[in-house]
């Protein structure tokens, strides 16, 4: 833009557009019987000059990769971003009125059943998040000249997720990102103090924080165009507004808070046509340009660029395993990432930081903000991410990857550190609910890799997996059990030790499942012989195999897990046999919190350990 | 105090102790052969005038109500904070060669095994929440003199949690809140320029900065002496130290981070060794004077001080009888306190507020600094604290929520909107996976109340049960069951529905109780009766009542849930239920992420409404 000062015409033509999408927010939300208009008229102006002045879209390819972006932190005034789009032509503005109906997908909160939605939004406070993952993939990777703008709620603005990813984008210098503040929950006499307050804190943040009026068309369009001019900082616009603002009687009113405007919409409706000064008017958004396009990239059937490479019965522990295969897929296709919130020397992920720097994204101890970024460095499909922290860590961040899933993304997640196995470090950093977390994601994929051979297929394979992927990497070293050519498959266990006399089904994953083939070894000097099985991926989980396997063994299932009882391996099993009857089941699991102490000690005191499981064998034979 | 300035005998002996502190830190992890001696370091100087310059304590009684709190958020320093405590005479200092031994309670991290540690630290970035919480309650509700202080790394200081935290403190103006960082981490030229940064944050926050030599014990105690004078606003410290301070040939090297001394830690020693002017100082921390005490509580038995109050048949939402038993409980106990993030019209949090402002928190939409806070407001058994929001944006904090069992907090947790039943808003505001998060927990409690009267007593009983509560209340309205004088416990399910001929047992809660006995009124159109079960609490589940009439119902049983397949009631039952053969179990659940619209239809489009359970319970018949 040569010029940030438009002509009265235009100005005009954006008031008009504006209050046409009060009206549509107002419709719409009137149809559905519910939803949030007064959160929509805030917004406005700033829609109007962000679709019909400022942002570069494609009308015809909304995902468009060399488009700019826009994530709605305040997801509850969706029904003016659907306006927008409406207004802008991509779909009918008489499908508005169908809002939140359960054969729309214009939801109460958008989701990316949409075109034009990259992430869902409605849980406060993530959009930074995912807008700076986007803006660092454009500047860094893509390097193209796409912007990300982000609007969020003032309400939200107090969500730690907002600070640490405002650290980040000011931080890595994020100055294709456009932060918009809608302060419009603030309406009292102090909002001059307030909005300094704001000012300061986002200066101070490393931030272009810039205080304007959101209701004026020639502020917004100067401020988008300080912005796009400022290098080598993000801009904040901390936008004054008004809830509800010009509806009639309702204008800053904050009992009329969620709630659709009812009897009074008419009259309020009414007054919004009359200041509309063309009720004609129709305009396009820009166009995208022809040069900073982002580059094509293909992430399908990315490869290990060699096999494992390991001697049956080397000792290597899986998160370092899980290092060694993050560098070999990012050495065969150029668009895998990772990220690692200041664990990296201890999850590995340096491994990958080592040999492919500018690919490797530290996000410091802010485990929120680490999983947004990637929600975002993801999206449009430019960048298979991965993710790693301590287990346990991502329990910080699971409304983030919750939000993940109903966005569709496809991001990876490894934690080490997981189970009391990890030692003297104690409780606090034992990941011992990761499994029951990670399950609980609609669509999720849940790798559990024992040894270093299946952990780099794991990660290969998370790859390649749609939906969140989890890979639990064990802490201390374990046996290599598998040869190098050994294939593995999502939802496909392994029978690691069996023989026709098998009267009792061991499963067990990572440091458990060595505790099950000792057990094995110590029954057999009963002369009882057990099965063992190596599940693999515990969501999905190899039903098949396990009711097999566990019918051969007489019904007679024990299960051991460095995990507490709920959600993991253990119920999962349950969850695979409910359907038949003559199952046994004996699970064995973390009894309560642990404490410091040697991991094989630990193991033992807390009930999963080889002598607990040969125990729970013998009892169950009587059964 | 009336002066800041020591004289240079009593700044010596600090000085002596804080080598005896680097001394401690150093043996006991060269013993553990794990631990972090060089984060312990550059605390030395700030321990030693902490316990024996400024801090009151009680040697005899820790726990002391009126003494003053220090809460150590780089839980990984623990060993300094144990040797400051055995110093300060608590216990022998030769027990501080047993950190991280399996039979001593000198853990990895902090946890409250210990008679001097109120909550679990190691997860980072959660001290000030939870010491903003006992500052909150020494000032509003306490209304005594003691301080509270906590010690936070520079790298923690990234987690969003803390800028919710020192949010919470500035707007609450928190002046005996003492917030201490140890800005070890950046050793290098522009420490001036970060240091700086974070002072124009703090400042931003509402604080009273001050940027001070953390190794220079006049320019600490004359801070502890601002920070003590200064009314209306919290105080932080920005301590500048040096990792590894004074470990000689260590000092200011990031590599030895979370690395005992090894070979190096002779020398070290006899270095530390030369430079104690007197190495047979000893200092006693001043004792908790005799005005400005705490008053005595009491928080056993607390009851609704009216019994609920329904007719059969009458409609109410669950979580609207939250806030009335919430409010009930309040007006029998008042030390009963409630916290709400910026949700209260929702989940009926603000019933209390109406009722006893002064005991109610708002922690605006900031869920991390929410649960902190409780955390911190109910140590020492100052109050029983109840925190409300939607459910599933208790996710948010799991990792709080994960650290509160670890350091044996009592909060109880209310989460409204769960499940598709909410409707219109669609799924980000749904709780799906809120039961499997809150069985993770050890020693939890999960109610899960189906009408208005069992909601009242599961608040009732949550404030006398012991761990971490959690009660789902439910949206929609529903019909109450119950009559007022039924009587509830923990672990005891009511059979709502029976008969001799029953065939199949059908388990539900919240809105699937109903659905369940509405698929057995059809059900007994075809001729089939089936007995219907509410568990009340989903942990511990009633496993006697189930095994019982499971049996009697040949084995078949039906559960079905608003909440994702993994973790909730249907896994819970199957757990119940592996010990035993000859049960066939068929569970419907949410089965992938629903979308906006009406409640009944969503019910049924996922899976959970009467219709699938008849159709499921057809289905059994046959096995």
């Amino acid at each position: 833009m040569s010029n940030a000062k438009l002509d009265s015409k235009v100005v005009q033509n954006l008031k008009d557009i504006a209050q046409k999408l009060r009206i549509h927010s107002i419709t719409s939300t009137q149809a559905a019987k519910s939803g949030h208009p007064t959160s929509c008229a805030s917004l406005a102006e700033i829609m109007a000059v962000l679709f019909f002045q400022q942002m570069r879209l494609n009308m015809k390819h909304p995902r468009d990769p060399s488009s700019d972006r826009l994530v709605l932190s305040k997801g509850h005034a969706a029904p003016i971003l659907y306006a927008a789009w409406a207004e802008a032509g991509l779909f009918p503005v008489e499908e508005l009125r169908n809002l939140r109906k359960v054969d729309s997908d214009l939801e109460g909160h958008p989701t990316p059943r949409l075109s034009f939605i990259d992430v869902s939004t409605g849980s406060l406070g993530q959009g930074i998040s995912v807008a700076a993952g986007m803006a660092y993939v454009g500047k860094y990777l893509d390097k193209a000249d796409y912007r990300t703008y982000v609007i969020v709620g003032d309400g939200e603005a107090t969500e730690g997720a907002v600070w640490e990813s405002l650290h980040f984008a000011g931080h890595y210098c994020l100055d294709n990102l456009c932060v918009i503040f809608d302060m419009n929950k603030i309406f009292c006499s102090d909002i001059g103090t307030e909005m300094e307050v704001y000012r300061e804190r986002l200066d101070a943040f490393g931030f272009n924080a810039l205080v304007l009026n959101g209701h004026d068309i020639d502020e917004l369009v100067k401020a988008f165009f300080n912005a796009a001019s400022t290098k080598g900082k993000p801009t904040a616009l901390l936008a004054k507004t008004i809830k509800g603002k010009d509806f009639v009687g309702i204008e800053g009113i904050d009992e009329m808070h969620a709630q659709p405007l009812g009897k009074r919409a008419e009259i309020a409706i009414k007054n919004l046509q009359m200041k509309i000064a063309n009720p004609n008017v129709r305009l396009s958004p820009k166009k995208v340009g022809k040069c900073g396009h982002a580059p094509e990239v293909h992430i399908n059937n990315i490869m290990l660029c060699s096999p494992p490479n390991y001697r049956l019965g080397d000792s290597v522990a899986p998160r370092f395993a899980y290092g060694t295969a993050l560098a070999k897929i990012a050495a065969d296709n150029p668009r895998v990432i990772a990220l690692d919130g200041d664990t990296k020397n201890s999850t590995y992920a340096d491994k990958m930081r080592n040999a492919f720097p500018e690919r490797f994204i530290e996000c410091f101890t802010a485990q929120q903000n680490l999983v947004g970024v990637a929600v975002g460095a993801s999206c449009r499909r430019r960048t298979v991410a991965f993710v790693s922290t301590y287990a346990t860590f991502f329990t910080r961040a699971f409304d983030q990857i919750r939000m993940g899933a109903i966005s569709h993304t496809n991001v990876n997640f490894a934690g080490s550190h997981c189970g009391c196995s990890i030692g003297e470090d104690g409780p606090s950093q034992m990941g011992l609910e990761d499994i029951a977390m990670f399950r609980s994601i609609p669509g999720s994929t849940v790798f559990y890799p024992t040894d270093a051979v299946s952990t780099e297929r794991a990660v290969e394979l998370a790859a390649n997996t749609k939906g969140v992927c989890f890979i639990r990497t064990t802490y201390p070293n374990t046996t290599v059990i598998y040869n190098n050519d050994e294939i593995f498959s999502v939802g496909v266990g392994k029978v690691v030790r069996q023989k026709p006399s098998d009267e009792v089904l061991l499963i067990g994953a990572g440091v458990t499942l060595y505790e099950c083939l000792a057990a094995a070894e110590r029954l057999e000097e009963d002369c009882i012989t057990a099965r063992v099985i190596d599940p693999f991926t515990v969501k999905p989980l190899d039903v098949q195999l396990i009711v097999k396997h566990g019918k051969l063994c007489h019904g007679r299932v024990v299960v051991a897990e460095d995990h507490y009882q709920q959600g993991g391996l253990g119920e999962a099993v349950l969850s695979a046999l409910a359907d038949y009857r003559n199952f046994v089941v004996k699970h064995l699991y973390v009894t309560t919190v642990p404490r410091s102490g040697p991991p094989a000690v630990l193991l033992d005191m807390f009930g999963v350990s080889s002598r607990n499981i040969y125990k729970a064998c013998v009892a169950i034979m009587k059964k």
